[in-house]
């Protein structure tokens, strides 16, 4: 261990590596916070790409787990330490380094936070879609780890689509750059996407080239009360089956309007099943909001109110994106479900979900990311409860089970971490197993990355 | 050899497998006739996925080299045979046998022309935006093998975009799926991305899981005239740097527009130097039409014409698709250069291919999707005199090497197939390479896969 420790000093500075064990164990783990974490040997802060060799040269000559971070709001425990780890926290290399218009790309280093980033686009008339709404806090460097998505992904997609090249620090020290700078593209098989959502278990991104959008004017939100979730798929179905494209296509459903009343007092109606919103970000989205609105009274909807004007709408965005934190605060832990399913099979997800939580008598609130079947149901529990906590566990890997039986998927977006590793292999089969060991194997022949999490 | 098409006919029906000398000798090479071709021992048609099992699992047993053909279009002898090998024509696989317009997915056998999946789809509503030229003649598989672009991409991207899916027949005959049929997924490495753009050289695509859009309007084409290369690509700097977005962005220079009217009378304007077609698919396409024909006149446009109807711009693009057959008719032979540049770099791209024409004292035709700033200089020379051959490759290496010094890349769209295999490994470098043949190595042990291709 000391020998270890000794080993990185040698070329980083003292500041960027923390052994203090009250220092480093509150990096061991993400979000998930029920997710089983070790306790890491040493945290490091490198600031440069050779920093990063070092450390990586460092752990594979001792054969040392690395477990790399950005700010730890994963939902999976991908970012969890192992014990004995080396922590590779990447949130001091956080430059913008370049924001180029004609090309429309940033390339950034891998602690740029989300809405930093987006911020400074935004200030050249360009526009970098993917939206988590940890967006605030969550790294570039996090969200490729996880390809990760958010509210604007029913438009614009995920970020695997912005990610056009990377600089990459293998499991030896190797620099391997990725993909490429010009808009297209395809020299040798593409190395970018295998890294993207390997949650740091194939090499650590130093750098990324991103693509960028122009700004689309400011959306308007339209908000639709439903009698039934249900009912609210059901519009939604027939939403995107008739060819609209909503920047934002979302639903909360009661459990999650009443945490966020509770949580923040925002006035949202509590006695509707479900709330749907939807955005336009067109120059003139007032065509497509009043179809969207007719489609919504035609699946039921109750009351259908567009916001009016782009602050209104912001409100609404905000009330989306405290849903997580509100449903958290019911009670002590939450686990989260990420399943995705196809469109048409939304409303047996929600009905689903709803009889399991019935099932097994235990709160379930869902927000979701509808336009694209992706559905969000959080498990409410409280860990202390020995049988509550059992519950809770079943009710999760339930709510997977009932995904992949729809033909959907275990994570739309959250990742695989350590939470949904045995469900990996179920919805991959044996032999994309083996094949996705066997990259694992050619990128870190060692195992010393990330161990546990993904395969 | 008698012992290997005598396992292969054990599973396949008579008409599969073709072993005519004269015949099979036809399926020797793609588009990029020039390059090195061998002779194949067999060609084999199959027609479900347990035939392409069966065809690898023979070709494992004899260690027989397989080459996957699709309509064989390709640029840069992808498709080519190896003396000896088995071709395995995916051309008689040519079902769509799913389209979903709430899911907005097309689930399609590789053997599909490109064309007739977008009138299938136009029917419905729907819109497959990947459109090579070639889209009447190639094949999704092929497509998909070389992560093939078109004139949509500077809005909608390249094949990889719309790929969500795979079956693939692994080299050992073992059939893995890949990604997902929902719009958002992240479970496990993306192997579904690794496949697109592999030339068949990791295994054999069967069937593909597509993504569809909604059909935009259709676009209207505006057509600017330039006193020169580098004040067209003063304009395409204008247009992406303001934010335009274009549903395509292309140029043809003097030679194109010259060799097109040669073939098909099309009454381009010959004395331009370089004609910028720039095209909205937005409901209302006039406000950007008039913004662009003012950043083409104030970089120096002679003439800007926009196009009065769908029609007149339909025959506009006809024109843009024609360029590569008609400067193919001017000589025996050409080499088509497909570098891609940062569109910044374009004039200098441009100009410098001028050059290097004028160095050799060749005729060197460019149109370009410049809005991507991808480029195609096509050399054009005789075969049979040996020395304008020697020049046609000099040159055509020489433009790879100052699209590499331009930060751009060899291949934006063609591929690596034969034709530009040395030049890979000057533009990933070392540890790049190393990673790739790795993976390689992991799909394919024996190398039996389209052997010479890419790597
Ligand atoms: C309130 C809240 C809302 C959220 N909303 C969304 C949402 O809408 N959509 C969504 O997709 N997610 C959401 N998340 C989950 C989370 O924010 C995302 O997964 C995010 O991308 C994680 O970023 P991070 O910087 O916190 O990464 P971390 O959690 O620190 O790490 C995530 C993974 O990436 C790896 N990693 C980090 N940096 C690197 C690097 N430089 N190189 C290689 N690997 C690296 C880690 O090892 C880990 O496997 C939410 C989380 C919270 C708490
Ligand atoms: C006139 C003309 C215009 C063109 N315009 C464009 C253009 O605008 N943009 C562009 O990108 N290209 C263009 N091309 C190039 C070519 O059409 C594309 O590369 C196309 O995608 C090739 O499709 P194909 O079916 O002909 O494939 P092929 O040429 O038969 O094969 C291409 C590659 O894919 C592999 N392959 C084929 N099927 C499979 C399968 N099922 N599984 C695994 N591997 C497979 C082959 O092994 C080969 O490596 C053009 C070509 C011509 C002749």
């Amino acid at each position: 261990m000391d020998e270890l420790i000794g080993a990185l000093r040698a070329a980083l500075p003292a500041e960027a590596v923390l052994t203090d064990p009250d220092v480093t164990a509150s990096y061991a783990h993400d979000m998930a916070s029920f997710c089983e974490a070790g306790r890491p040997a040493v945290v490091v802060l490198p600031r440069t790409v050779e920093h990063v060799q070092h450390i990586m040269r460092t752990a594979t000559a001792h054969r040392v787990p690395v477990v790399p971070q950005g700010a730890r709001t994963g939902l999976s425990g991908a970012a969890n330490a192992s014990d004995d780890c080396i922590v590779l926290s990447l949130v001091k290399m956080d430059r913008i380094l370049e924001i180029d218009p004609v090309e429309r790309i940033a390339v950034v280093e891998p602690g740029v936070v989300n809405a930093v980033l987006s911020r400074a686009v935004a200030e050249q008339g360009l526009y970098y879609p993917p939206d988590p709404s940890s967006w605030e806090q969550c790294t570039i460097g996090g969200n490729i780890g996880t390809a990760s998505g958010g509210l604007c992904c029913v438009k614009y997609g995920v970020t695997a689509e912005y990610v056009l090249g990377l600089d990459v620090v293998l499991a030896d020290g190797r620099l391997l750059t990725t993909g490429r700078r010009t808009a297209k593209g395809v020299a040798g098989y593409d190395l970018t996407r295998l890294f993207v959502g390997s949650e740091g278990s194939l090499g650590v991104v130093v750098k990324a080239v991103l693509a960028l959008k122009p700004a689309p004017p400011q959306q308007l939100v339209l908000a639709a009360e439903f009698p039934s979730t249900a009912a609210a798929c059901e519009a939604v179905r027939e939403i995107m089956g008739r060819g609209h494209a909503p920047s934002l296509l979302e639903l909360m459903d009661r459990t999650s309007l009443q945490a966020v009343n509770a949580m923040a007092h925002m006035g949202l109606p509590e006695s509707t099943a479900a709330l749907l919103l939807a955005a336009f970000d067109t120059p003139d989205p007032a065509p497509d909001l009043a179809a969207v609105a007719e489609l919504c009274t035609a699946a039921g909807a109750t009351e259908v109110v567009p916001a009016d004007s782009p602050a209104e709408s912001e409100l609404l965005l905000q009330a989306r994106r405290l849903t997580l934190p509100a449903l958290e605060a019911l009670k002590a832990a939450t686990m989260i479900d990420d399943v995705c399913v196809p469109r048409s099979r939304l409303a047996a997800m929600l009905d689903g979900t709803a009889a399991i939580a019935e099932k097994y008598g235990l709160t379930i609130g869902v927000c979701a990311h509808v336009g694209d079947g992706n559905t969000h149901p959080v498990v409410c529990f409280d860990p202390a409860d020995e049988d509550e906590a059992r519950r809770a566990r079943e009710s999760f890997d339930e709510i997977m089970a009932l995904g992949l039986s729809l033909g959907g998927t275990i994570t739309g977006e959250h990742g695989v971490g350590v939470l949904k590793r045995e469900w990996l292999a179920r919805e991959l089969g044996p032999v994309a197993m083996e094949v996705q060991r066997g990259i694992k194997a050619v990128l870190d022949p060692l195992g010393i990355l990330n161990p546990g999490k993904v395969l």
